[in-house]
């Protein structure tokens, strides 16, 4: 017999299923198409295994990984916000709050709280971990339009100024990173990808 | 400036964005298309996740995360292996072992060598926390081919015991979850999803 727990539990990861279909702006560096969701959130579990070693001293990887896999999960009601649209991020904060409210609801009320908690944590970026999720989430979409030649850097014809304030959380958080990135914004500026 | 051991973790970090094309047979839930292995990967980690109180005891949930995050990726090169496939299984672990050296050896090589670790874990099947991820990575199959109203169980004509016997690791490791199993696996049969 299956317990009403069990099945709010398997109704839960059966509704995660949704976010393969919600799609970013950034394309998969072959520029086949568009990346969704979900692969983004694999992405950045790799990328925090990857590069730990340049995270806020103390920062715990469980913690790290657990809020990277939920990072996005509101997104299969909210929409993924493009990062350069400043008039779609104006209700972006409710959107996802009710969505949250609802997904979160599926599980098992202590689950569902303890994994609300987890998507309240990224998005209030304060922690160690949630700095370094954060940083990781800018960091990714940076590599993703940079193989892929541009990406929605040219597709939305972002500026200079536009990509250094997205990437700032990498400056403070992988200081160690951010010459990296520094010297990627520069390349691609010098061969047009991004407007200056 | 960036050095030698960053850039080869960004590398590996870039590689890993392929993950995002090998399809496996399982569709999305909604039928839209076929399943690839990054999403699948992000997948179970929700799943572990959502389900870690079903798991043997003193199970590592930040273990188990690192498995499933880094079991597929050796797919790169040596594609996604249909489960049901008894002849493509056959040189399976060659073409898996060759895509290890080549994807892991990206890293430098200290964190290489931890993370070609964590895929053999996951392969041997042996501690709690790689029994665990593979009974996930069966039970995730199942629940996309329940959701599709069939997916690859009907596309490829998989019988009863066939699916029984895949299923075969969520019995030993997951045995709360195993009566869930039983009871799709038994409607899939009544609907004529699953031959008998």
């Amino acid at each position: 017999m299956t317990t009403d727990r069990l099945a709010r539990q398997i109704a839960f990861v059966a509704e995660a299923d949704k976010l393969k279909t919600i799609l970013r702006r950034t394309p998969l560096t072959d520029n086949s198409r568009q990346e969704n969701s979900a692969e983004h959130s694999w992405h950045l579990a790799v990328a925090a295994m990857a590069l730990l070693e340049y995270a806020p001293p103390g920062t715990n990887l469980l913690r790290v990984l657990e809020l990277v896999t939920i990072h996005d999960l509101v997104e299969i009601d909210a929409g993924d916000t493009f990062a350069y649209d400043a008039t779609a991020g104006l209700d972006k904060a409710e959107r996802e709050r009710a969505a949250a409210e609802r997904i979160f609801s599926l599980l098992p009320p202590d689950e569902g709280a303890r994994l609300r908690g987890l998507w309240e944590e990224f998005e209030e970026a304060q922690s160690p971990e949630a700095r370094f999720a954060n940083a990781l989430d800018r960091l990714q979409a940076l590599l993703q339009n940079l193989g892929a030649g541009g990406g929605s850097w040219v597709a939305h014809q972002v500026t200079r100024p536009q990509v250094v304030k997205r990437m700032a959380p990498i400056e403070t958080t992988l200081p160690a990173v951010w010459p990296f990135v520094l010297e990627v914004i520069q390349n691609a500026c010098a061969s047009g990808l991004i407007r200056e």
